[in-house]
């Protein structure tokens, strides 16, 4: 039996929950947990709330293999994620040496004055283990099973690439993708047939609008490439028997 | 004292959590919300599992003023939707009269069987009303605070346009941009005393990476237009006198 590794997000910003901002960060880390075979489970968007990311943080790292945050990590007053994960964890929130020496080296090679606002990142929970920036110095951090990333796409993916590795992964969930010309009232029936008759993948079903009329993308999802290839054959094979017979 | 109108958002489905599908939906009903005044407090995306929908409803719908989900209502085995806010509610998941009449007159028009899975579309939980579907006819639903539409984003966006003038708005929240050509390590200090000065606002900074180089955009909100006022002055005013001292 090989182990299933689930995941979840939580994305820290007001900006997201205004509109004012389109997050780009939840499309990216669900299609590289595709690719390495952990389970997505849930995403969640909250505020910049202390109390609403305790509570989100604390529910889903007891719940899933790895917490995924972005968002909250910068040097401004609403920045409070560090606070609220050290806060989760009931552990201080105090200047981590090792960033704070980073920081300052970053800033005292470019001339630029190390403010109060920029120390405030180098603060992070007590035990707390960098993810490393490379696009602005300022680190994100591990603690126990959550990952604490920035808000930025371009810093958030080279934090998430510097994660992967750290990973542990399961199988693969290997798909295949069945087009069918025709909307989800015609195929629902037979489909639902070769659901229980392949109690081993989950099979997915996708309504498509485009110029007044449906098609449907049939996703076939399954571990092992036997079971996968069987379902996916009976689900082509009903896609034909039923463009045969509207022919 | 005006009131204060939260909202909560559910997204419906395994093609958002694995990557597949790219959600579209999150930012258009953000942007619709801010709109109109309503404040979109927290989102969550969940896997097609009644557990998983079930827990999320409960626990949003008895801490906004608003609910809304997207996804899981068409007529395939996977399209869980219904079934699930019904358990959440304690309510039968049946066959609703007017739609079932409404979809069977669609389909013969057309001379289309209706077919048992065309009919999954008419289920909903017992006193739930209809959310117009003038695009696909088959309707979306409201029970109490909750309102159910389709994942399709051409069909959300029809079924929220038919929403909206049924929901209590309240004072929009107001906002102001200043653009800030500096990174938010020099402006974070100033900035966090401006904010303790403005309790009525609420400032975000929004940090930008372009080329190796960081800018800010700086957002101010107040549902009062003078507090509004008076504190983007302020913000203004500090990022002139950074530009002259930086010249």
């Amino acid at each position: 039996m090989t182990e299933i590794i689930t995941a979840a997000m939580i994305v820290i910003g007001d900006e997201i929950l205004s509109g004012r901002t389109k997050d780009r960060n939840i499309g990216h880390l669900a299609d590289v947990m595709t690719a390495i075979g952990i389970d997505l489970k849930e995403v969640r968007i909250v505020s910049d709330d202390e109390a609403d990311i305790v509570e989100a943080v604390n529910a889903l790292r007891q719940r899933y293999t790895y917490v995924f945050t972005t968002g909250g990590i910068g040097p401004t007053h609403d920045d409070i994620t560090a606070d609220s994960i050290a806060k989760a964890f009931g552990v201080p929130c105090e200047y981590d040496e090792k960033a704070f020496a980073l920081l300052g080296a970053h800033y005292a090679q470019r001339g630029v004055e190390f403010t109060e606002s920029r120390k405030r990142m180098a603060r992070m929970p007590r035990g707390a283990e960098h993810i490393d920036n490379p696009v602005s110095v300022a680190p994100g951090f591990r603690i126990d099973n959550v990952h604490v990333m920035a808000g930025v796409p371009s810093i958030f993916q080279t934090m998430l690439d510097n994660v992967v590795p750290t990973l542990r992964t399961g199988q693969k969930l290997l798909s295949e993708t069945v087009h069918c010309p025709f909307g989800e009232g015609l195929i629902g029936g037979p489909l639902t047939e070769i659901q229980k008759a392949h109690p081993d993948t989950i099979i997915g079903s996708y309504p498509k609008y485009l110029d007044g009329s449906f098609w449907t993308e049939l996703v076939i999802r399954a571990r092992s490439p036997e079971v996968l290839d069987a379902a996916t054959r009976e689900v082509q094979s009903m896609v034909d028997g039923l463009a045969a017979a509207t022919a």
